[in-house]
């Protein structure tokens, strides 16, 4: 798909090299600037508070407290070889650990003569507590019929393909993908860059099939913050500070072969039509929800972290909470108990007057915005698919939103600082 | 272009209304949280550090120090009549003096029968140092010939169309604009929120017609933030401390009848192949910029901010700064002394693998991001114009860069507390 032709250099001269030498040198003996011609590039400057260990039994920035930015790309796997696949993934890896730390994708060898090994847009920037967090798709174990690596039979039985949900109008080239790498970071020029190096290092093996910056903005308070429709969101996420409930929602058990301490990852594009929805009466907006704007809570109730009443009437016998309202909808107790790690941002990619979807409130939708659904689950069977089934048939907020890209990867375990992101899939092949 | 329709509400009962406002009350009781129905909403909220003052001499977002999101906007004018663009300029000046404070766009209602007057996403968040920053489009004082709102003699001289520069490749969807809005804000949420509250506010007279979302990343410690290619960017801008130079580059004087401080925004959307940037050689990289990437020094000096010498030769009697490097042919010293106040912001908008460009190295483009370039100076002739000439002619770094959208604005003066934005203009009509 691409051609690697740099422009030619029309004046290469050696002074230039001499004078950057130089430079570095007399840098170095200094002290000063983090140097990029230097080895010991940004070696001083995180401060540890920054900083998101990336190994561990789990990948980071799943239960990570969520960061303000996200970049999250999807990659085509170009190559026919297991080994070139492993190769990557011991790259990404080695650039991944280096990167979290603060540090540049590679060591820098200053060669003016050398594209340089770090594009050197985070140079001097916080490490903004970024994680880089991979996935494998479903292509990596066959694609168009072919198990090109010799894996299709470790595919885990629960890494299913997503079904076709009720209103879905996805886009090919914005959905599924082969790997998948979530950056999020309190920076997002922090969070592209890392996906940028990991981009440059998948040269020739795997290439960008598609990618979605996102944000999420947060009161300083550490309350709930408000989605792009104005209402708290997140509210009744499970807590990632109980591990019974991680263990039981998020985390692949032995069931999972090798995505034990693993979880699968479901992302949707889900674009808002926020032109109509902000000309939508406030009672009305509050029925689609379920809960009050002001505070959050459950309609018929007070506080935001009140367990919904979805048994509750009114004086005419009506449900209190609608049947239809998406916090009902999307809640454990209409879904046999199911639950899943939401971990969205919202995204704005600016103006776009092309609606994916008929309906009349769909006409003359101008914000390409909207929310980048990211969810964990230890199974997306009893996760996702369980509730997006009911949400995508009796959900009123699917009069304002339409998917229009969807993709799921498995995220393999964490990584104990030797090993490679997928080393026990591959182990024993 | 939009219809209004909001779906129906299928089940509006009058419970809802009720509910909602006793817990209004209860909370105006209370105290507690800032309610999104009460009049008082975030009355306490913002500390007076995230707040820029919207009214002054001149608009605020100009000389304000650059905050971390951008969210431009342009729109189109619907109406014919001139009554009709001076009350919704009102409309955006008191709305926008509101959002400036923290406040919502509009006093709140509470009435659960009505839109809210307000989306509420930025409910809880710091005011984030949110500018407002007003401009006129050509299509203000004629559009196709007709001069709609009897105002094509007050078009100022100095206001003129932008000529078609070399290797402009622009797409008209997204380039020009009757009005505009440049939101920032240190939180992209922020600004979004203000800017989608302005286009409720337009309806019937205005829609949205381009909107370009950007951020820009600096270092904590106050040093020159770097852009998406790696080098620091903005060594060279005028410095917004000194007003002298402020008022003999940036501010319309007495020349300019209404516009008399005010000043004129340039825009261009500049993608950047930041894929085939990363694969070329640091020296080169160095060539086309000019500049040391460690340290922002002129080629062949050692510190920053020195004054390049464009004089200087090597041994060989080449100059130390090659003849078609940025830095160079962009200065004041090749431009006839021109300057204009750089405030652009990097733009991320996802991946596009369409190149609007021929050259080689255009093909395999990937990433959908690069440089939203936003200029002010006191008039575009000499300013941008002058100086994009012979950066569009001579600049190595257009090997790179493609200039796919545009548009100029005149930013009227400022406000001062009572008035309304573009009030001069209108005077004595």
């Amino acid at each position: 798909m691409t051609q690697h032709n740099a422009p030619i250099n029309p004046a290469r001269r050696r002074f230039l090299l001499g004078t950057t030498q130089a430079a570095v040198a007399g840098a170095l003996l200094g002290g000063g600037l983090g140097m990029l011609n230097s080895p010991r590039a940004m070696a001083a400057t995180p401060p540890p508070l920054d900083l998101v260990p990336f190994d561990g039994a789990h990948q980071a920035g799943i239960l990570t407290p969520q960061q303000k930015h996200s970049y999250f790309a999807a990659f085509d796997l170009d190559t026919d070889k297991r080994a070139d696949v492993i190769a990557l993934l011991k790259r990404w890896t080695a650039a991944a650990r280096r990167l979290s730390r603060g540090q540049t994708a590679l060591p820098l060898s200053g060669k003016a003569d050398a594209a340089p090994e770090d594009g050197g847009d985070s140079i001097g920037l916080s490490t903004s507590k970024l994680t880089l967090t991979f996935g494998f798709g479903p292509g990596l174990f066959s694609k168009n019929g072919v198990d090109r690596y010799g894996l299709a039979s470790r595919r885990p039985e629960a890494f299913v393909d997503l079904p076709k949900f009720n209103g879905d109008q996805l886009v090919p080239e914005r959905s599924g993908g082969d790997l998948s790498v979530q950056a999020c970071a309190d920076d997002p020029q922090v969070a592209f860059h890392a996906v940028r190096q990991l981009a440059a290092l998948a040269q020739g093996v795997a290439s960008l099939r598609w990618a979605q910056p996102g944000f999420a903005s947060a009161p300083a308070d550490g309350s709930t913050g408000r989605n792009l429709m104005g209402f708290k969101d997140g509210t009744n996420n499970p807590s990632t500070k109980d591990p019974a409930l991680m263990k039981e929602f998020v985390w692949v058990g032995d069931e999972g072969g090798w995505m034990k301490n693993g979880s699968y990852v479901v992302v949707r594009r889900i674009r808002i039509a926020l032109e109509h929805w902000d000309r939508s009466e406030l009672g009305f907006q509050q029925e689609v929800v379920g809960r009050y704007k002001d505070n959050g809570a459950p309609l018929g109730q007070k506080d935001e972290f009140e367990t919904m009443k979805l048994d509750a009437t009114d004086a005419d016998g009506n449900p209190v909470i609608p049947d239809s309202a998406h916090s009902r909808v999307a809640s454990p107790q209409e879904n046999g108990g199911a639950r899943i790690l939401r971990r969205a941002y919202s995204f704005n990619d600016g103006a776009n007057f092309v609606a994916e979807r008929w309906p009349p409130w769909h006409q003359g939708i101008e914000y390409d915005a909207g929310l980048f659904f990211i969810a964990y689950q230890r199974d997306p069977r009893s996760g996702f698919i369980r509730i997006n089934k009911t949400v995508a048939a009796r959900d009123m907020m699917n009069q304002y939103t339409t998917h229009v890209a969807s993709a799921i990867f498995a995220c393999p375990p964490g990584t104990d600082g030797k090993g490679y992101i997928g080393e026990p899939l591959f182990a024993g092949l």
